[in-house]
């Protein structure tokens, strides 16, 4: 079942954690997309909080020329970059959950029909992304 | 989507873009932010496409505690987090500036009630954050 809220797209898929983290990185490599930041948000919240969580990651994704494209149209638009993947474990069924986040909040939020042609372009993208990692035998 | 709020603050500070970085992580931390990640933007358009650009970083800001209370409302906010903090140098007359991510947008985005209340509470201490930069003597 495909989950489409308005800020991310959504796919379950029949891989562990760690081996969805690598399929989704090698997957947005394919696509021009390079993982700059990894943030392991149940590890972060376990030394800072003492919470435990199910595994969930956060890797900033970035295509270096669409990201140029948009700061040279609205130089602040770094404040919504890169794009966001969450890759997490679904606490109720055990299952890998694989989200990215829609780049057309970038021209919502911007108004610029500039980035809404760059944010566009990368959607396709990260589309591509999805259906890729989705279709990874386990 | 329909978006009411703009999606930073910024201002322009009397700092070098180094030390306008030590102020504004110091005065992230005394308000119960970390910065997990740091993009140096102009090095890797550098390195990726041989653009040259002035300096531009992008800080990726966390309070454990109010994202801890926005991921147990929505799972999926990560694709939200963490809250950007953007300083660069304006090309046009060498100024530092300072931009901070508009934590609204979370609710903007979401719809939530709930995390309406913590991107109210994140606000209110990013805008003492970029307050705190600005008065910092040169």
């Amino acid at each position: 079942m495909k989950v489409t809220v308005a800020y991310g797209m959504t796919e379950r898929v029949d891989l562990s954690h760690e081996r969805a983290v690598a399929v989704v990185t090698e997957a947005l490599r394919n696509e021009g997309f390079g993982v700059l930041t990894t943030i392991d948000v149940r590890k972060t919240m376990w030394e800072k909080l003492g919470e435990e969580m199910p595994d969930y990651v956060i890797l900033g994704a970035c295509n270096p020329t669409l990201a140029y494209m948009a700061l040279r149209d609205e130089i602040d638009v770094g404040l919504l970059l890169p794009c966001n993947v969450v890759v997490r474990t679904d606490p109720e069924d055990e299952k890998t959950v694989v989200s990215i986040q829609n780049p057309m909040i970038m021209s919502e939020l911007t108004g610029s029909h500039q980035i809404e042609k760059v944010a566009g372009l990368a959607r396709e993208k990260l589309e591509r992304v999805l259906a890729e990692v989705k279709g990874v035998a386990p």
